[in-house]
């Protein structure tokens, strides 16, 4: 609400070409929400509401932007006015910007660089995505063993206002080796003369530029630092992770998570809204026709017992709902299992403790659905030995479903593969045969006996 | 492996009763790694490694724990033993904790506090799961607008001690309303002389106590602040909540996300190691029986078209195949729909460009796989009107599976529920019912003419 009264309260001082007042309303207003209504206006206001802003306060605004809309201003303004930009930004947000513009754009980026920020650009560029190198900023504090507080503080006071981080502060050697780290709230609370080497943490949690961004994310949940130093293999610091940047990170990992379960493939930070029927469409097909053609599977099943369908037409009447039920129990143990190893709280070692469990439940599943679905089917009428092979078809499967569930993610990430890539949609297809050999291999038998 | 390194070393020293080694080792390592550690350890070690531990440490490395680590410690500790322990938690941490153990020991805890403390405890324990307040701290650092910046320095050296975050402060008058904020770099960076009121951000982004959870985790991925403030009713300053707890919080809703999406229900924090068999399965059971009873839908068209399938018995093969390809088509829209609402990428006025967006996509990866199919069907030398039949069924129905499966999820948010309510399984339980309506009435048409 708040922000769609701002937007109106813009848009009649633009059109009232009141310049005070509006400069004086974007001075006060806080730099996302005004990235947020940045993106509500057209191009020419956004770029008069843009261009009005402090220096400062509009890097800020422009930090906060989504990519599609920074791309779009980038193509609005002045070459000098885009390196002035690009000179102000944060480091790491400036790689993530050179990967996504023109190849134009990076030319004259790097042309107006000095050789060595031309150097470092180089070398960001290069760290696959992904990794830890790739989201990392070099904008960090770094201390002297053998400073003072007194010293670091105005170190501190001196650089402060370019690095993006200053509440951990991080000692290296002469060589820039990561010897430990000292935060401000430390520093602030310590005698001016004591030295940094004495007060400083030196059990560091670091991550190297390698890394998948995975472990990144988990470190960070794990020990609850404002920011983690990236080394490379010499133990050198060649950057940080800062907190901000995880909770995108992290966002960005579950949604490829998410995605995964269905059979997404692709970017996870692509931008739905931005993204072609085509480029969606391209990111969705290729799991599904895996999982048609091993649909192929389940024909095949079925083709074979045709004899006994033809002979038992009741019997396709019950293949949705137990091929559904099997299909749903399964998803169920296979999203736990997949999201407890993505937040570490399932290990592997627990194995075998995990498919006891999900026995267990599976039995205490199948015996309530089964018996609820054989009441069920007594009050319609239904035929009594269709109806002790639908209840036992049920418990059977529903065990094996939950069995299979979970297994098999754990068997993949044994087998060193992604976990998420045995998804939900995968684990239904092979339930889904499953079912199938049970339910008509059972009717055979109880069938022949009852009917 | 550094991990299990350490713990073999840990064990070793325990086992030749070394303590001087044992010590000097427990006090050099991280807080987070010695309480995992401490949970592979049997009681009577834990128990000797945590008393080992310095008090600072000790606590650190308490509020690392499990919450069912962090009770059976309690349980085996003495009481005055626990006093200690819950006197020097953070406020956050303690209120978790005392929602979980037993009451006798809630009755120890406020027989031991202040008044003061005690009102703080009862109003606290009394905010409703999920809401900012009960996921709030009240170790927050408040300064006067008319203190200087030496004098607030003063105030943070003397009190960060005790603060959950001392990086932010919040501004105050002393009716505790809430003023605005400044940042302890701006502190350190600004003239001892300068007054807080000159310097601090007045247009502070803040929650509500009583706001969900889920918009506070929105907030602190819009503003990247490391603390936002909650306020009550009357814009007083109640709480604050820090980005660690953030993490955790955001941790627990995509789990919770997650499990909905196959029709799990109860508490995400809920600790599935620890949760008994029968305790997992009653969360899982509800929207499985559910499902399972909306199949009586399926088996009811199937059953009424039982005379076309005795007709053309080969249909039955298709089944599986088509319902698994609508189903699996249909959950990716509504997984990227509900994802994309949760993380605020997709907003509800965008619903028509969504659909339009969703059908587009359906027709490509409709045409695309029923062509797939259709060759494959006629390799494998299937009657040329069962192909063709089943071409055209899988063309509308992934059509309407998109459209189905991106528009549930907006409908439900529209009229005020979660979308994620709208499951995947749910999705696929509908979409299943819609496929055969469509797969049988083409089938009347397409086979009295062709075969």
């Amino acid at each position: 609400m708040e922000e769609i009264r701002q937007l109106e309260q813009l848009k009649q001082m633009i059109e009232e070409k009141d310049m005070v007042a509006l400069k004086d309303e974007v001075s006060r207003m806080n730099e996302a929400d005004l990235a947020e209504i940045l993106e509500e206006l057209d191009t020419t206001d956004a770029m008069l509401v843009y261009r009005m802003l402090p220096k400062d306060k509009a890097i800020d605004v422009f930090t906060y932007m989504s990519h599609s809309q920074q791309l779009q201003l980038i193509d609005a303004i002045t070459d000098q006015e885009m390196l002035d930009i690009m000179e102000d930004l944060y480091f790491d947000d400036m790689i993530d910007l050179l990967e996504e513009v023109p190849a134009a754009i990076v030319t004259k980026v790097l042309a107006a660089a000095s050789p060595e920020e031309r150097r470092q650009i180089n070398e960001f560029l290069m760290y696959p995505a992904g990794t830890a190198g790739a989201e990392m900023t070099i904008e960090y504090l770094a201390l002297k063993p053998e400073w003072t507080v007194e010293e670091s503080m105005k170190f501190i006071r001196e650089n402060g206002e370019d690095s993006e981080m200053v509440y951990t502060c991080y000692v290296v050697d002469e060589k820039n080796t990561l010897l430990g780290f000292v935060s401000l709230r430390e520093l602030v609370v310590a005698d001016d003369a004591t030295l940094v080497e004495d007060m400083m943490t030196t059990d560091v949690i670091y991550v190297k530029t390698l890394d998948p961004i995975e472990e990144v994310a988990e470190r960070f949940q794990k020990y609850d630092y404002l920011a983690l130093p990236v080394v490379d293999k010499e133990h050198r610091l060649t950057g940080i992770i800062t907190f901000d940047d995880i909770l995108e990170i992290i966002e960005d990992i579950d949604t490829e998570d998410f995605h995964r379960m269905v059979g997404i493939g692709g970017d996870s930070d692509m931008d739905y809204l931005d993204e072609s029927a085509w480029s969606l469409a391209k990111n969705r097909i290729p799991w599904l026709l895996i999982l048609m053609i091993s649909g192929t599977i389940s024909a095949g099943i079925i083709k074979h017992y045709n004899p006994i369908i033809a002979k038992y037409i009741i019997l396709t009447t019950f293949i949705p709902m137990i091929t559904g039920t099997g299909g749903n129990t399964g998803s169920q143990s296979t999203t736990v299992v997949i999201r407890g190893l993505a937040t570490g709280e399932i290990e592997l070692k627990d194995v075998f403790y995990i498919m006891w469990k999900e026995g267990r439940v599976g039995l205490v599943v199948g015996v309530i659905l089964s018996m609820v679905n054989f009441i069920r089917l007594m009050i319609l009428g239904t035929d009594l030995g269709v109806s002790i092979l639908v209840t036992l078809t049920m418990i059977v499967t529903i065990i094996l479903s939950k069995l299979l569930g979970a297994g098999l993610p754990i068997l993949m990430k044994k087998l060193g593969f992604d976990p998420a890539l045995m998804s939900a949609a995968i684990i239904t297809t092979i339930i889904d045969a499953l079912v199938l050999v049970v339910y008509f291999n059972l009717a055979g038998l109880v069938l022949s006996y009852i009917v």
